[in-house]
């Protein structure tokens, strides 16, 4: 008998790969963190010698759910600028609240709400940009939950950085001072073309290879801001990514609503992946992407939740089942976007897209047992003849009952749990009462226009 | 100190009439199964002696939401066909299943488990359509559920009836046989104007007048029925079912996605409201809905999940919230449904739309107690600046922890009660099963053609 930390038996396991499969009645042993074997449970009860055994009679184990686009700190702005236009959203909403509001103190509690947000809905890691990212770093991995967090870089100043060599200087001391946080990874996120100019993005090219990680940018969102870069630039954005070296198997571009056939293309054929964000398009009126066209010409697409404050909700059983409808409606095919490439998109294409398909994505013998516990047996999921149409169309957010980030516990019934014991959720319900507190003040200072 | 059954005190109501309101610290006396009264908790302290007192001290309490448009039994058929363009959904999979499997047994299993679940999601009260519509009301009325049930009319034989005119005998017993229950109501539901000839539409116009009731059919789906109709008619559906005399205010058309400038204006004119299902149009990639539109020129817009067969949830949130998305994505404006219409259309719209308005659909006294409590305290709902915006955009179905119909509390604690007491959900769950089983055989008796 091997002795393992944790053996997991689930009526179900959707491991994504191989693709379309459902093992029935199979466990996954957990060693170290890591997944140490995925096999039958009657074969597991002979083999293994566990620690603990979690026993998941009426569930499904999939993998941990990956957010591929998030602002997790504007948790604190959620509803604070509902049904407005985006440019009325923009300058009237959330920068104005930004400037008055955004420190240290509010990027960590923000994305400690976020967090523990995302962890009850079965997102174990996230791909994050905002200001203050070694905050928001220190936040994930407090509460055990994976994360990407970008090295920022913007032209404009903020209360984090003066200019873009500010940002990235910042960015990269943060990473620096993160190095021994096994849960915390960077990207390099230039904010968009339309706020950096093309000395950083030629330099953030440079440092996406020297340091090999991900490129995290906003691209094409709405038809605005491609005339805008035609306009003063001559050509479409990604046109301008592409000639200063951007376009390329690192880059992970976050909308991508407007896209010609052939920028479709060249993404495919660059190896380049897409952060659709399909909640957020809808309430801004960015627009419908393409998400039919870019899957069969083969491009990686993950699904991202966005911030807050354009979605509202951090959850990304939402964005698998409103890409799926969404795609169907836009493509005018019913048969566009079935519910296991929706999975697909939310795990494996999201790993890819951060560089760390070899990491995590998957249930595979080696990698980090991020997993999460779904539970089929109440009335929303029953009958259920295909679990994985279940888990997408039928299952939300609260039905995953467990959640495991590099084997450890973090979710058990719904309650955030850290090395076995509950966290207290008391301080980040308090921290979210206060920021809605100063939130509104600063509303009030800087009012809505009459129009 | 006036005794009454219930004083429920929340944090907040939203009585949704009168429009955009949110009392804050308010409560609802409850007796006789009807709104006595709401007014502030101080207040309602030392006016009333409750049998029952419910405090709420973080949840928002509101009207029960109303599902415009469903066919309940086809629970029983949820992940059976997905992914599939309509045409193979409905030939290959829908009505061979439907065929093989249709009994009393099946719609009453059926629609139990679907009354369970959308009990659940914060649902009072039902506009069903579906064959054996006794069976339905009987198992809506079982779980203290309101329901509408069509009295279903189609020329083609079923189990259920031999021909429309055997269809209407048979829907006019059953309102008969039903009329002692307080909690049913019965409409005329003509199938669509593809399925049901000229008489049996005209005779249903004569019908609905004299039942005083409101009829309940699909309307311009899909681009090709109206096509079709246009072929075989000479004229679009809609024009032929306002010569038979059907479009009246007693009309609620089911999808209205593919409507002329005219035909809204026509609904308009004729106080016709419609059921819009969100979720169904995209999974079916039928078209995306004129919302805005038809609500810009006063057309009572409700909301319906449509069967589970094609959305796969039976949740009012869902479609509250993709509603308010969709509409602004598809009328490229944000500002497009915002977050206090969508309560509107799930609430009094649907209810005006029932000829229900003096009944439900608002915390109004005098009307049915039918009120959901939501809990905003988690991290999924936090902060909360708006309390509207929360419950359209942030809140789901899992954060309804109260239920009442008529005054009886019919959900408590994510349970399902019964006068006071927890039905046992059980032998729901068996039927389910037994039925999954059922569906599967069935399924292998006409497999999906290879294409």
């Amino acid at each position: 008998m091997r002795p393992v930390d944790t053996l997991i038996s689930a009526r179900w396991v959707v491991p994504v790969v191989p693709r379309g499969a459902v093992l029935a009645d199979h466990s996954v042993a957990v060693e170290g963190g890591r997944i140490a074997a995925v096999l039958p449970t009657a074969l597991a009860r002979t083999q293994f010698a566990p620690v603990r055994h979690v026993e998941l009679p009426q569930h499904v184990l999939a993998p941990g759910l990956i957010n591929a686009h998030a602002h997790a700190a504007m948790n604190l702005l959620r509803g604070a600028g509902d049904d407005l236009p985006l440019a009325r959203w923009l300058n009237e909403r959330i920068w104005p609240l930004e400037r008055a509001l955004v420190s240290e103190r509010f990027v960590y509690d923000g994305t400690r709400l976020a967090a523990a947000e995302m962890l009850r809905a079965g997102i174990t890691c996230c791909n994050d940009m905002y200001f203050f990212p070694e905050q928001a770093a220190r936040a994930f991995a407090e509460l055990g939950m994976r994360c990407v967090v970008g090295i920022i870089a913007l032209e404009f100043p903020s209360a984090y950085a003066a200019d873009a060599d500010d940002y990235l200087r910042k960015g990269l001391a943060a990473r620096d001072a993160l190095r021994g946080e096994p849960l915390v990874g960077f990207s390099l996120a230039p904010h968009a073309p339309y706020t950096v100019a093309d000395a950083t993005l030629a330099r953030v090219a440079m440092l996406a290879e020297e340091l090999d990680v991900p490129v995290h940018t906003h691209v094409h969102e709405t038809a605005a801001e491609v005339e805008e870069s035609v306009r003063l630039h001559g050509v479409r954005p990604l046109e301008r990514l592409d000639r200063l070296g951007l376009v390329s198997e690192r880059l992970l571009a976050v909308h991508a609503v407007h896209l010609l056939p052939e920028e479709i293309a060249r993404l495919a054929q660059r190896g380049a992946s897409v952060a659709h964000c399909p909640a957020s398009n809808l309430k801004l009126a960015s627009g419908f992407a393409p998400t039919a066209a870019l899957l069969g010409q083969g491009v990686k697409v993950a699904f991202g939740t966005d911030g807050a404050a354009s979605n509202n909700r951090l959850d990304l059983f939402e964005e698998m089942r409103l890409a799926a409808l969404l795609a169907k409606g836009a493509a005018n095919d019913a048969s566009a976007l079935p519910a296991w490439q929706a999975l697909e998109c939310a795990t494996m294409h999201a790993a890819g897209a951060l560089g760390l398909s070899d990491q995590i994505g998957s249930i595979e013998v080696g990698k980090n047992a991020d997993l999460i516990a779904v539970d089929l047996s109440g009335p929303e999921t029953q009958p259920c003849p295909d679990v994985v149409s279940q888990l997408v169309y039928c299952a939300g957010r609260e039905h995953v009952s467990g959640v495991w980030v590099a084997g450890d516990r973090v979710v058990a019934d719904r309650r955030i749990m850290r090395n076995e014991r509950q966290v207290d959720y008391e301080p980040i319900a308090a921290s979210a009462l206060y920021w809605q507190a100063r939130v509104h003040a600063a509303g009030r200072a800087s009012p809505l226009r009459v129009t």
